[in-house]
């Protein structure tokens, strides 16, 4: 294998796969990158088994000249490491067995690969789906929803983030059965049909990768992976298995209160009770509707103190007397990811979930478990 | 103690003193601030027995209003985090004994505070003498300097930095005796002579609250404290007794060779040669002067290869065939604190240490020992 390439260019894709690759070292070899020299181009694959990153250098657009086609495994994070301190410019590669030359300028550096052989293969896709959405909106679906993926995995369904295709929209939906995050989007094809579980790992991996680039992300599905794919970038993850819980019927209807708040302020002063909270036990904070225009916050850590604060309300409806006591952390995620200026608060009753969403956007809400206060 | 304060000046001195803050749960007196409200004004102590640190809030400059005198000790890093969550604008604090209630708005915030009478004094100063220096001279002074302190204190005085008035100059020295980074500056008091040494610690902490500000820090000397002082602050901290090496004797004269590179172009060089000797049990590098116009650099590490490179000079005299091996990591300490375009290596003979210098300045200088390569 023998290739010259800008030195730009190869730090920026070698970054690029780098997401997948494991710190494991159960398996030497995939913590290292595959570079695979063809006649159209050079491509760079990491993989951790579970996720697969496919990077596509093309020859005709790129800085890039291919020599002599061949492949090897280079350990990533010495490689990177090199890469980040040559300098700008051309950088020649030569491979020949498991050993490797590379020159930059007045530079020369010999080095050891690994064998190619024993490297993961990137999945067949027979794709079922194909559809394609803006880079933006894909990165805003999955952060909005992650967090909400269940930590511990006695259902490992839970562990993954389910996306719906139904009817013209993509619902994306993350819950731990104390608290659900579900928002949907439009899409253009109407006639993909179907429920699959992304992991959570694979969407917090996804999200470090999805820029804001105005670019449209493709998303293939097969039986057991999905694919995003955008420029030269191809990223594979494995499906999870299983059943999700049918989020649409643990949204509950028909509130007994509704009040609407500022969503900043609101945030502020949850944040404030949590952290008095914090030393506590529990993260429980306790909200008091104490008529048509007042909520009361209220929070206790037997080393911290107590704090009481009072928040005006922009509106309500329903019986406007309630005591409820909250998982503070379960609040805060929620009022991070609601970007509109106001929100609403849904109550349904004694001990049933609340609902929370943005005030003027009804594509987005959280649904979260009271907690019982003893 | 009583009083009404603006959140952004009590965040910002609380920030101030924290720097001293102990971590320990020795003495959990010391996890605390002391507050004092005074006729004057508001002052803020920390320490941890070695640096103190005072903060004074003058009624009349700053938005602050004294109802009450008195004192109350409350732990830092929730006192901290506390107001970092308040919003800007007016909170009331008033403590009774021990507990404390805070106000700001339609917030409310009861807390527990410590007794006063258990926090350490602060030193109290017999200046011997006292100099003044702009802020940005002195921080330059530490920064380039402490990084060369010792780690191991076989010798506590090589833990500190070693500050010499003499002749209307300050020098700043610290030495592991295996290197040395001695800076001067011209001082306007000619009267002041000494050798002082401040833990290299302290010095780090300082560099902390030392910002680029363009305003004159007042030093005072005594037998066992150095204060720094620049407007409401004041840091004090203790001094090492003993003697530091005579640093000046450390240096040696009549080099038998002399070169001149680029120090940036020598920096990322020498960065690439520390980074593939990374993995072996020593960071050596090689220096080989091939004339008078190439330096090659090289270094080798048992998994990551080896590398080679070739800089031109800038300049050379003396004999100019030689080849010697030096720590890579101390090459890297000194030439990233050097400032100038250009760098001077002179060379002494076998196994001497080597001086790097700015080429076009004088007043800074490091002397490193060569390795012995076997």
């Amino acid at each position: 294998m023998e290739f010259t390439i800008r030195q730009e260019v190869m730090l920026k894709a070698i970054a690029d796969v780098g997401k997948a690759v494991s710190a494991s070292s159960v398996h030497p070899i995939i913590t290292g990158i595959k570079i695979s020299a063809g006649q159209k181009g050079l491509t760079l694959i990491s993989s951790d088994f579970d996720i697969f990153i496919s990077r596509f250098i093309n020859q005709t657009i790129e800085a890039l000249e291919i020599v002599e086609i061949g492949e090897i495994i280079v350990p990533f994070k010495h490689f990177s490491e090199l890469f980040k301190r040559l300098p700008n410019g051309n950088v020649w590669i030569k491979s020949d067995g498991l050993s490797i030359v590379l020159k930059a300028g007045e530079i020369e550096v010999k080095w050891k690969g690994m064998n190619a052989g024993d490297f993961p293969e990137l999945p067949e896709m027979d794709p079922d789906y194909s559809v394609s959405l803006e880079e933006k909106v894909l990165a805003r679906l999955f952060k909005q929803t992650k967090f909400a993926v269940a930590n511990q995995i006695r259902n490992p369904v839970l562990a993954g983030v389910n996306l719906i295709f139904k009817d013209g929209f993509l619902y994306c939906a993350a819950t731990n059965s104390h608290r659900l995050a579900l928002k949907k989007i439009k899409i253009n094809e109407q006639q993909i049909e179907g429920s699959y579980i992304i992991p959570g790992t694979s969407v917090h991996e996804l999200l470090k990768l999805l820029g804001r680039e105005d670019r449209m992300i493709i998303i293939h599905i097969s039986q057991q992976y999905i694919r995003f794919e955008a420029g030269g970038l191809m990223v594979y993850t494995r499906l999870i298995s299983g059943r999700f819980p049918d989020v649409h019927q643990l949204v509950p209807d028909h509130p007994e209160t509704e009040i609407a708040l500022n969503a900043k302020l609101l945030l502020r002063g949850i944040e404030r009770s949590y952290f008095l909270s914090s030393d506590s036990h529990n993260h429980n904070v306790k909200l008091e509707v104490q008529g048509p225009s007042s909520l009361m916050l209220s929070a206790a850590g037997p080393q911290l103190g107590e704090i009481i604060e009072k928040q005006p309300l922009l509106g309500s409806s329903g019986i406007c007397r309630l005591k409820i006591t909250m998982d503070g952390k379960y609040l805060l995620d929620a009022l991070k990811e609601i970007e509109e200026e106001n929100v609403k608060f849904c109550f349904y009753g004694n001990l049933k979930p609340i609902v929370i969403r943005p005030l003027e956007n009804d594509t987005y809400l959280h649904v979260i478990s009271q907690v019982r206060d003893y």
